[in-house]
This record gives structure tokens, C-alpha cells and sequence, in this order.
């Protein structure tokens, strides 16, 4: 049997066929187009999926089941999606309204649960005990799986660990509160540093890299600055990797997950992220003579969306 | 059939036979008596234990089994305890010891675990899906409870909620971090707080409960200070309350239990705890709309120890 995958994004939607390993067989998309009434998206969303089974060479026979990430809350028991407020959909029945074009098991999560799924059906975290994904892009999405499934609390609303909270009074948040891991480890945090760091150090190598306009300063121009040693882009660099070490600390402290993954645009940054954040952490843990979760990279990198949505049905 | 529900403490082990509803049908107790050799704890833990099934008018014959709750980690699978800083307590071997006492299936946990379950079993978070419990004591303790079994994680280092860091370069704790839970909602933190706050305003209320020695300021001493409306112990109640909440907010936003629970010290403050801590909550959370964890005060109190330890093996 193979399963569909939906990438819910706000500008696209991926569609993925994918067999039981987690490998991704045929590929298709379509523009979001938001805003637009939800009922168009999820007509796109099943014409696409259609497509793409047919393009590899299946029929809907064969789909065992659909399966679509949203960048936003789901509830999987009911099939309704509360929030997604990227995409503007408030208790959005989505699974009767899918069901209206596609009449399979359908299965919906977060994206970033998706995406920890992916990982450990297919990649890094594959088989563990328990895992914590963390994707460091625009925003700090979260996912967790606890003993092969996704695991996002009582009321559906867990594993946003963007917004715990590891600075009291800390940077205002746009979920309202101060001080949220998302304002100091997502890659939206670490360009408006760069940025305030380049306007006051203006001989920053970050300003040779952004052709000298601070809006050009993106989270890889201040890596690669970092990486090539300039003492500015080193410092956000630093403070970038201490506060989200202390969110992974809270983290093994909290629920001592097997393995924390590290995604998202930030991750790029490779071994240099990596290493670094594995030395802030190592200090700053409890027991300190106690094995503690290994911190690793993603490894499928944008198809995780695809891939771990396609294994919710599995 | 009933159990043995052991309170290993830093100064008292207390001992109680406790049938299979979480009722405690007898208890005793003897001194820790720290530092001495642990084989003489384990000894005595045994001894104890005899006596109150004895006294109850049982036999180890109606005893399924023996569970303990330990102020430190515990391993649950190979019985020993790595780590139990206030006992002098490293890797030790605790179930092989006390099987040279007593032949009964033995389950050990972190104390802070127990109290969740017992909880869980007979008190404020009854058949519930999840909960966490949070000790308001000296420190500041955690215990996970998920589909009615004690979650402390992988390497069994988890559930240490009062070291999630919460104000990132914070408070130094003394576990090496900065900014830790423990340093802003724990017992000793408001008491830190209190004692501050009266140097700086001697006409405080807190003057004349704590009669005028500052080292007599308690917990207590500030609470009903607060409650009685004294401007000074209320701004450091209400910081508590700021501190509390962005914790929860943490939990909530993490792991989304059904209920959290608020045990220890602190928590004898009862409904201006509670009310106050609600009330900070409320606005914080994420999806304003959507359900989210209850905050409820622990029924059980001191009781939960060895109602907790006991019903581990259940």
C-alpha cells in the first residue's frame, strides 16, 4: 500500500506519494492562494493528490490512507481544525470537507509533529524511544513523539514549544506573552539580532555580505559571517545558541525525550550549529554523569513535511 | 491485597500499609539519620515496614508489593538509584539491598513522581488522561503522569520541572544554571523575595508577623501578609504568581495536560493561591479559545508520599 502526504503551507501545498518506508515516490504542488474560502484550498488539495497518484503510475486503490500537516492545531480525533492562523481557518471542518472529494481514512497534525514523525519513521530520530523536533525557521514550531506517535497533549494544544517561556519579561512575543523560546532561537531572532548587531558594528563582515543594506542580512549571512570568524556575527551567533540551549535543557529536563532533532532554516548551518549547541547544553545539564538526549540534525530536510504526513496513516 | 507505600526522606522514612483504593490503613516512621551507610536505611525501611503491616494485623502474605519514593532519580527498571543529592546517595544498588530484607516485588520512583500518582490514584487528579504535579516546597518538584502511569522520561533524568529555565541569565541556581523555575516558584524563593522586600520596606506588615527578625519570615508570614492586603507582600506575591504562571504557561504550551497540580508548602495558601494563579494564567495562553489544562490544589498533602510510593506497585 502507498499513503498521500499534504504539505499544508501558507504559500503551497505539497503533495507526496509515499510508500511504507517514508519514501517519497511522486511529487506534486499547487499554490495555497490564500486568503481564499477554505472549501477551494481543500478541492486543491484533492485534485493535486488525485494527480499525483495517477502520475506514478497508482490508482486510489492503492492509497491506503491521506494524511496533511497544517501550519497550525488539529484535532486528529474529530477531523476539525481549530487554528491555522496563517492560512485564516477557525474550526475548519476539514476531514468532511476532504471526504467531500477523496473518500479515505484521512489523518491530520501540526507540521511540525508531522515533521518529527517524518524523522523518526524515515530519518534521524528513526525508531527512538521518544524524540523532540524543533524546526528554527520563521517561527519555532515543535513536534513530539513518545513510543512511534505523535504526542500533542490532552486539549490538542501541546508541543508549541516556540512559546514556553525562557525569558521572564523577556522580548514581547506575538502570541501576546514576553519572553518565548520562538523570540530568541527561531531564525526570524537571529536575523533582528544580526541586524541590530550590523547597525552597530557597521565594519561587521555582515555588511560585505548584505551588499550594505541591513535588509539583505538574512539568518545564513549571519552564519556565514560567524562561520568566517567575525567577532560581531560571532557574538549573535553565541547568544543565538545560549538561548536555545536553555530552551533544550528545559526540554531534558521536562520530559528526557531519547533524541532532540534539530531543523528548520537554522539548521542548515550544519556541523557549526551542531557542535555548538551541543557544547552550551553539555555544562548545563542536571546530572551531570547521567546519559542525557542526543542532539542531532534533520535529515530530510523539506520533504519531512511530506513524508510525515503521509505516515500519520500508517 | 494491599501495599507498601514508603516516604524516603531526607529526615524521616515514613512507612504506611495502604490498600487498593490509595487509603493508608496504618503508618510508622523512623529517623533518616543521615549520613550513615545506606544498607542501614534500607535496614531500617524494612524494619518498618514489617512492623506496620504487623500492627495493621496483616501479614507479608497480603502484601503485593513494596514501592518508595525517593528524593532524587530512581530507576525504575534496574532498581537502582543513580543520584539522591540530600542522602549522600550515588548509584546504589537499592533494590538488591532491600531484597535481603524483604522478598517483594519493589518499585522505586522520584518522589515528586509518587505524589503525582497518588494524586492520580485518590486525589485531585482522579482517572484523568494527564497530569503534572508541581511541589511548592524548599525546591521545586515535578512529577508526570501520563494514561496513569509515572513519565520521567528516557534516561529517567525528566520531570525536573524546577530546573526548566524561565528567565534566561536569571536567578543563579544551585544547579548550576541560571534562571531556573525553582529560583522564582519554589518555597525558598518567596521567602528570598520576602525577606528583600522587608529590608527595603520595614513598615511592611511582614514587620510585625515575623516579629521584626526577618529570619522568621516564612513563607506563610508572607502570604497572610498578602492576604491582608499589606502593599509590599503582595507585589512579592503577585512576582511569585508572574513566576508560577509563566511556568505553567510552559507546561501547558509543551505537553497540554489534562490538569496540573499544585502541592507543597506554598500551596497551604489554598484559594488566593489558586485564584491568583488562574487569573495569571488565563490570559497567557496561546489559543485563547481553546480548552486547556486545569489548575487544581493537591487533596492528598503530605499523605501523597507514601500513597504515591505504595500504589507504584499497583
Amino acid at each position: 500500500m502507498v499513503y498521500v502526504g499534504i504539505d499544508l503551507g501558507g504559500t503551497n501545498i505539497a503533495v507526496g506519494l509515499v510508500d511504507e518506508g517514508g519514501r517519497i515516490l511522486h511529487q506534486g504542488s499547487a499554490p495555497t492562494g490564500i486568503p481564499r474560502p477554505y472549501q477551494d484550498i481543500v478541492a486543491d488539495m484533492a485534485r493535486v493528490s488525485r494527480d499525483v497518484v495517477a502520475q506514478a503510475g497508482y490508482t486510489m486503490e492503492d492509497v491506503k490512507a491521506v494524511g496533511v500537516g497544517v501550519p497550525g492545531i488539529a484535532d486528529p480525533e474529530t477531523g476539525v481544525i481549530p487554528f491555522c492562523t496563517n492560512l485564516h481557518w477557525h474550526n475548519v471542518p476539514f476531514r468532511d470537507e476532504f471526504h467531500k472529494h477523496i473518500d479515505k481514512p484521512l489523518f491530520i497534525d501540526n507540521d511540525a509533529t508531522v515533521a518529527a514523525l517524518a524523522e523518526y519513521v524515515a530519518g534521524v530520530s528513526a525508531g527512538t524511544h521518544s524524540s523532540v523536533f524543533l524546526t528554527l525557521g520563521t517561527g519555532l514550531g515543535g513536534g513530539i513523539i513518545i513510543n512511534g506517535k505523535p504526542y500533542s497533549g490532552y486539549h490538542h494544544i501541546g508541543s508549541e514549544i516556540g512559546h514556553t517561556i525562557i525569558a521572564l519579561d523577556g522580548e514581547p512575543c506575538t502570541c501576546g506573552n514576553d519572553g518565548c523560546l520562538e523570540r530568541y532561537a527561531s531564525a526570524t531572532a537571529l536575523i533582528r539580532e544580526a541586524r541590530k548587531a550590523y547597525a552597530e558594528h557597521p565594519d561587521s563582515l555582515m555588511g560585505r555580505l548584505c551588499g550594505g543594506d541591513p535588509a539583505n542580512i538574512s539568518g545564513k549571512v549571519a552564519i556565514d559571517a560567524a562561520k568566517a570568524g567575525d567577532p560581531t556575527a560571532l557574538d549573535v551567533f553565541n547568544r543565538y545558541v545560549h538561548g536555545l540551549a536553555a530552551g533544550i535543557i528545559s526540554i531534558i529536563n521536562f520530559i528526557d525525550p531519547q533524541v532532540i532533532v534539530l531543523g528548520g532554516g537554522v539548521s542548515l548551518a550544519g556541523d557549526f550549529l551542531l557542535n555548538a549547541v551541543r557544547e552550551a547544553v553539555r555544562p548545563m545539564v542536571f546530572f551531570k554523569t547521567m546519559p542525557y538526549a542526543g542532539i542531532q540534525l534533520a535529515k530530510l530536510g523539506p520533504d519531512a513535511g511530506i513524508i510525515g504526513a503521509a505516515m500519520l496513516g500508517k
